[in-house]
């Protein structure tokens, strides 16, 4: 869809010169991200403040122009390509902290701060925002929001919905407006701040987060279990998670995994085993042993190998060893992985990975598992080689998400919908809650200008 | 508004005769609720399954009678009066817990479950629902999720938005649907859950609820502090807030409501101050002492006049008996008290309640002041003894609300708006959120049948 040309007359009268380009270079930079697929817009803009954003919005919506809201494009599932063209408009200038109040725990912060600044930010005032998703250093905060990122701290701390307090944003409508509260309580009518969390940029463009802040534990244990097979270890989460002292890292890897970590990495370390938890504990010093030594007591059990726990940061560093060689690893092996995230019940974790297991066998494509055990959500990258495997692995995918939802799970845990899992959504989804979340857009978006042909099918 | 005679017929089927009702002596008994504001239902129902629902909501949107769905009737903002007649749906008989499932920390429950019959359940398993207001032995986990109600354990633990996974429901439009999901983590769509969460009933009939489960800790420990006035016992509550262990309840009573429980109950040991915190803090029994000194520590400081630390559960009662002397106290002054709960952040409690005491001056009513100070939260009891009072304190109380707006806090901290605080909305709201939240409301129930005349303005 080409850029009508008074639209593009009225981003330069919003923006300047300096942040509009229309220009091909420019265009490409913010074709694609990091799902490699791509598209181009007809237009980039750097907003930087609010009022201009309001401005912008109206002006799509005037000329029915596509609107993408962009972070730093560190997504996978191609959420802001722009798939008709129009607008992307990168969040990368708008980066200030503009608060940080502990008394009130809480920091307020234009949508393109990156989530590592904040955090070094606010470590001098002993706080931090649990999200953690692994790209932290290079990811938004506006993007966080946007798709619920988060991490290994997951398990303890909760992801974006349980730590954002309010938001200030531009409907579809073109309308700017601001919901939730200043404060860790309210019952003030409906909650639009969740309701944005997760969205996507397909309701409303955010320009002001208020986020909740956690005070940061003084001192953290780690420790590294082995296990005879998935099932060991599975169940292992299962007493971990049931028992009071919630680890803040919970993380799983598949035998195969280790398997390809090792090879990769031979002098790393990396134990082989039919799977591994890797578990972190903090706490207040004084309190820190105790939490350990239960979850520990939790760990142990039929099929486990050894219990590692860390005494130093080298020991520490170490025993993260086979996590860290992972993703080098399958990069190597398959440069186009496919990489989910679904999520189920904790306690079907070992249905999930034999199913998986089964699958993979079946269609003859290779599979690693590994992730954020604790929530029971689980990265599985299917490792296709050539293109022949790339088309097994698309029909393998398909069997995958079928299962997860069988077993009372969903598509996606932390990376959300974008353009890659949405053919798959009616397979999570009822038709009427389908039918609700397409009239929720409706209210916020009536024409349909915000991030189109992304999340909903 | 009288009901068509053919719906009532219809309900009759629906229903049967022993749980469908339109006798005058049915219709007087849930014409009222806690607010003692009162109107006439049309007639009563009692459905026991979500198939009952989905038919009672058609009917009613067939034939344009309003529904309001009811727990127990315990809310204190009139949100289940039926103002403009119709149908009250009583969830009082739907009322089974279906699954309590530790591996995955969560509980499957029906509407009518009472909040403290869940909470007996769950002992057994080494768990709780954090969400805990004072009435839960007789309200219902449908009324806390409409309400977003909570108590002191909010402060660490959260309110129902940060411990619901998932909800069954039926929409205004009749049409049965799930949103959420089995798991701690998600990212599919948009999170209709908690845009339920809080809507009063407005928005859809919840028919069931995925509730996330804390595991117990074992052991607690009670401290009470006493300052010499107000702000220093909220430099105190920002003192705490600000250091990692955060307790399980932080309580605040100002002097005026000292005086009264003191006045109302003199042999209970209720300690005349300034004002006073209640402190719990909770955790293993290694790792609590610590955790106890932490915030003792953080309670100390200018204006500390007590500090006490109950050795065992005698010494605990006999420290919470200033809390539980107040409302019989309130009650024997002004039966007609208006009972309201805004919240502010934190660092703002002290110009609050110095706020207050102007206003109370100015506006010549008794006001007392208390409540969930880690939240912000206050309960500002307005004390009126006779009709001239009453009348000066709604004037008073107008000034209140827009007091809390002023210092960045909001209406309702947990017990919602109903028909209570209804016009006070355009105050804590601007046009646009208020906009959108209709919006919502017509994309949910485009025949405005659910609960009309609640929430919003
Ligand atoms: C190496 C690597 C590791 C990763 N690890 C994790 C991980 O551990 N956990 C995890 O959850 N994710 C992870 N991700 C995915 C990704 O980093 C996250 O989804 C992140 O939140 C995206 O942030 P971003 O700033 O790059 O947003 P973008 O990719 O630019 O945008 C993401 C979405 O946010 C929307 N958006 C951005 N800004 C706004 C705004 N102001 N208003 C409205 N909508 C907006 C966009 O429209 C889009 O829909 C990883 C990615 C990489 C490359
Ligand atoms: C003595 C006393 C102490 C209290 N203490 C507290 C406190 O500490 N904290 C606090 O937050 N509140 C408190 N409350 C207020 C009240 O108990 C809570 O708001 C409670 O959540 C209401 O539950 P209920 O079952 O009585 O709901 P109801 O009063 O019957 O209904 C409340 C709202 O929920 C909606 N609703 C009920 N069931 C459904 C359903 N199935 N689907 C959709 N909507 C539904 C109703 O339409 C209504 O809008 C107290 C009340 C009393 C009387």
């Amino acid at each position: 869809m080409p850029l009508h040309s008074p639209l593009l007359d009225r981003l330069r009268e919003i923006f300047g010169p300096a942040a509009c380009a229309a220009d091909e270079a420019s265009r490409l930079a913010y074709a694609y991200d990091n799902s490699r697929l791509d598209a181009l817009p007809d237009a980039v803009v750097f907003p930087t403040g609010h009022a201009q954003v309001e401005a912008l919005v109206r002006a799509c919506r005037e000329h029915r122009a596509p609107l993408v809201a962009r972070g730093r494009g560190s997504n996978t599932t191609g959420a802001t390509v722009p798939v008709a063209g129009g607008v992307v408009a990168s969040f990368e200038r708008m980066n200030r902290i503009l608060r940080i109040d502990p008394d009130n725990r809480l920091a307020v912060v234009e949508p393109g701060v990156l989530n590592g600044d904040l955090q070094k930010a606010l470590i001098a005032h002993g706080f931090f925002w649990p999200p953690d998703p692994s790209s932290a250093p290079w990811c938004s905060i506006g993007g966080n929001l946007a798709c619920n990122a988060a991490g290994p701290r997951a398990v303890k701390y909760g992801t974006p919905r349980e730590n954002t307090l309010g938001l200030r944003a531009v409907a579809g409508t073109g309308e700017g407006f601001r919901c939730g509260t200043w404060t860790s309580k309210g019952a003030t009518g409906y909650d639009l701040t969740r309701l944005l969390i997760g969205s996507e940029g397909t309701l409303a463009v955010v320009t002001e987060a208020t986020l909740k802040l956690t005070p940061r534990p003084s001192a953290i244990r780690t420790l590294r279990a082995t296990y005879r097979d998935v099932d060991a270890a599975a169940r292992a989460v299962a007493r971990i998670m049931a028992q009071p002292a919630t680890p803040c890292a919970l993380e799983f890897i598949d035998g195969v995994a280790l398997r390809l970590a090792h090879d990769y990495a031979p002098d790393a370390g990396v134990p082989l085993a039919g799977a591994l938890l890797m578990i972190e504990v903090d706490g207040e010093p004084d309190a820190l042993p105790a939490a350990a030594e239960a979850v520990a007591r939790a760990a142990r059990g039929d099929g486990l190998e050894e219990l590692r726990i860390a005494r130093d940061a080298v020991e520490t560093q170490a025993l993260w060893s086979a996590r860290k060689a992972l993703s080098p690893a399958q990069r190597t092996i398959a440069p186009d992985k496919i990489n989910e995230d679904v999520v189920v019940p904790v306690s079907r974790l070992p249905e999930l990975v034999a199913g998986i297991k089964r699958l993979a066998a079946q269609h003859d494509v290779l599979i690693v598992s590994f992730g954020h055990a604790g929530n029971g959500n689980l990265h599985v990258n299917l490792l296709p080689r050539d293109a022949a495997e790339r088309e097994r692995a698309h029909a393998c995918l398909a069997e995958v998400f079928a299962l997860v939802v069988e077993l009372d799970g969903t598509l996606s845990g932390e990376h959300g919908i974008g353009i890659a899992k949405r053919p798959f959504m009616p397979l999570a989804l009822q038709p009427s809650t389908l039918g609700l979340m397409r009239a929720v857009k409706q209210a916020f978006d009536p024409d349909g200008i915000l991030n189109p042909g992304k999340l909903l099918p």
